[in-house]
């Protein structure tokens, strides 16, 4: 890039965005053997969602709020024109589609449990098929709108039926859908785990196809945790992370030199440590040296492996965790602002693209905010450039024209300390040292940001 | 501390040793009834180490040249004289007993599985009570003999028998065990959660007697694991954690406001991290707008029951780890030298301070080294000092009189950054820019520092 260009806009990829049809819409989509069923489902809608109340996933007093703002720009939940306004009003170019539009209320669920919060024993598989089958059904309908600017992640519920599963990844992937596959983060309680030979299958047919394997924040071990939302929010970003070691450590990737695996909406905050540990442990540092070999399948250590075969759809990083970038990988790296969420960032990307990127150089925003999600989804930039052109953000409106960014040089150079030779890590605390974060936190608290927000963007309409 | 005291010798407490007899001799310290179910327990134990060698926690030719190297000093795991010439030699006055003194071959287990591997749906819980029962016998008995260096601690299988576990923690109590209570890491499928309220007479009854309570690593789900030992070491950690974070989010410390706990071996790396999680979530930041709140029970962040109530019994921690203090809390954190396990620093602990400690401040060191941990299991100061004078390393002897500490400034004013204001955490990469972490865990693979440090430290008695 030569510098007269330094201020191009850039072009935004969400890796984590989410659709889905109001629930019951879903009937058509569903083979029809399974839609007396699905009556049945929709029937203990009710009962789930109090459920989800008696556990705390519930705010009601915010989702009414939520709602009464947002009414009607929540349709961009499943209406294709609507999305493209929201993405727009939120200088994103393209999205990656995960299912459960609505993570408020549930209102938006594919049948029979096949989204988010899929645990491998809490389905039925046939079922779970079955929704998953109609789910992909629309959303390929979904992103033959605008298809330059959607990838839609195929539902898979490999846990149970890993035949069935695969069979589904094929059909989907020949419907159109390109944004990967998303396989449930928790396989139950005597069930094969990840490193099980019998899902080969998945991994070689993903690997053939290009598609990515997903897994995404939701599931935990409720029955478990009780009605305690803290045990949740704690171990929900481990249990979605979990199958990435289950990867690395057992062979997959060797086996499998093609695949690649990314974690989404689980943050960044543990990935440095996790490397760290791993790698380590492999160079039979001394804690390991009684141990025995990690297996003849590790030809690389575990950090390579994260490299060439790993990913983190990190959604809305903290600062925190973009501290931490030059440990897990500038280039694993993957923004997005997990629309229509709203522990996202939109609809307010502008301003909060602007809070954590201020400070980091402009070769670093380009990557994580659009061109590696573009490379990992077959994107084409060429077609994406024009709607960038229009409505991407420049590094100057996200301050970066005025930005020290030698604030990170040694955490640069310094990278993975434990194969770099410092013992221990670079992070630099030269940034805000007025607790943005947290006053901002604050005020997001009380809705009067988000509304302060509401107004800039009809503002910039 | 006055100025010419400044390099007194260090009073140093290891929280984290580990003692028990070879399997067979702890027959006489079994209840009768339960001598017979015993000899079955011992004709097992063949399979027991072919499952073991086949999940790669033993490495043949590290063991051979370990036992060959140490095997007389390695009857310190249950003599108390040569314990007390070990210690000694590594410069530590006290010690905190938890059992298995054997981690490479598995020869001094508690029977019928009372000890680090403990998971409650793994054994039979009136058998390990009684084995529990056993090694407590048998501990009260070791720390009888030089006493006022010694802190057993009590094991104690609390899933599964909840009342039996309680009469046993009173009986070896009485018994003069002060080390606190030792409890499986792990409850089985389908067994009451920690946050249950059938374990509140555990915690009170601790509470009451001043024990802390513990999980120690060792217990991983290992079915689910299968053959890998990559996973073993990767989750090892989360596991023994784990039930920190259940005391913290479910209210316990507030029904048992004088309740200690402590997570033993499982380092400080992944520490930080999960009370700026923790706390962040409370604080219902952005993220956690959209759900109900944390709970009534919740009348503190989590950070500061962590200060109230926990610790962390860190061992031996990496330059990584120690660079995290000052987020963790300097006061929380243990120092222990696993001994005699080799995976931790004895017999070459004077050489490990030197490279863990030379440029961290003596005030701090102190507290890490030893007087935490007097002040948390109940160490008469006064009778350790002689011991301390006699074979205390000193400030200068690590190094300290010529360290930078101002290195540390930054992250020490800093501290916990999400509550001070900063947004990024700090810590210095200042240290060692020659790698010495890694080339020491090189050479040590090679075994050719071990010798080394052989050498020496027969040099130095």
């Amino acid at each position: 890039m030569t510098d007269d260009r330094a201020d191009d806009p850039y072009l935004i990829i969400s890796s984590d965005t989410h659709a889905g049809l109001p629930t019951a819409e879903y009937r058509p989509y569903l083979d029809p053997a399974y839609r007396e069923a699905f009556d049945g489902f929709l029937a203990k809608q009710e009962a789930m969602a109090e459920a989800r109340r008696k556990f705390g996933l519930e705010n009601e007093e915010f989702a009414e709020e939520w709602f009464g703002e947002h009414e009607e720009e929540l349709r961009a939940g499943w209406d294709a024109s609507r999305r493209d306004r929201e993405l727009d009003a939120d200088g994103v170019v393209g999205e990656v589609i995960f299912p459960d539009a609505d993570a408020v209320a549930a209102g938006t669920q594919a049948p029979f449990g096949a989204g988010l919060g899929m645990i491998g024993s809490d389905y039925d598989p046939e079922l779970a098929l079955a929704g998953a089958r109609a789910h992909n059904r629309w959303l390929a309908e979904l992103c033959r709108e605008s298809p330059e600017r959607r990838r839609g992640v195929i539902v898979a519920p490999i846990v149970g039926d890993v035949a069935g599963a695969v069979a589904e990844i094929r059909r989907a992937h020949a419907d159109g859908l390109r944004g990967g596959v998303m396989i449930p983060s928790i396989w139950g309680h005597g069930q094969a785990p990840y490193h099980d030979a019998c899902y080969d299958p998945v991994w070689a047919t993903c690997a053939e196809l290009g598609l990515p394997v997903h897994t995404h924040v939701g599931a935990a071990p409720r029955d478990e945790l009780g009605a305690h939302l803290g045990l949740y929010i704690t171990e929900v970003t481990w249990w979605s992370a979990r199958p990435l070691w289950f990867l690395i450590w057992t062979g997959v990737f060797e086996r499998h030199p093609d695949l690649r695996f990314g974690v989404t909406e689980a943050g960044v905050w543990w990935a440095g440590n996790l490397l760290w540990q791993m790698d380590v442990a492999f160079d039979r540092e001394h804690g390991t040296r009684k141990l025995a070999s990690f297996g003849e399948h590790m030809r690389m250590r575990p950090s390579e492996y994260f490299d060439r075969n790993c990913f983190l759809g990190m959604s809305t990083p903290k600062r925190r965790e973009l501290s931490h970038r030059y440990e897990v990988g500038v280039g694993n790296l993957l923004w997005g602002n997990d629309f229509p969420h709203p522990e996202g960032t939109w609809p307010h990307t502008r301003e909060w693209l602007v809070h954590a990127f201020s400070d980091i150089p402009v070769d670093e925003t380009r990557a994580m905010l659009g061109l590696s999600a573009a490379a990992n989804y077959g994107f084409d930039v060429a077609r994406l450039r024009p709607h960038a052109e229009r409505i991407g953000p420049r590094p100057s409106d996200l301050g970066q024209d005025k930005a020290d960014t030698s604030v990170w040089d040694r955490a640069r150079e310094t990278g993975r300390h434990w194969l770099t030779g410092p013992d221990v890590p670079a992070v630099v605390g030269a940034a805000r040292k007025e607790g943005a974060a947290r006053k901002e936190g604050a005020a997001r608290k009380e809705g009067a940001a988000r509304k302060e927000g509401a107004a800039r963007k009809e503002g910039t309409r």
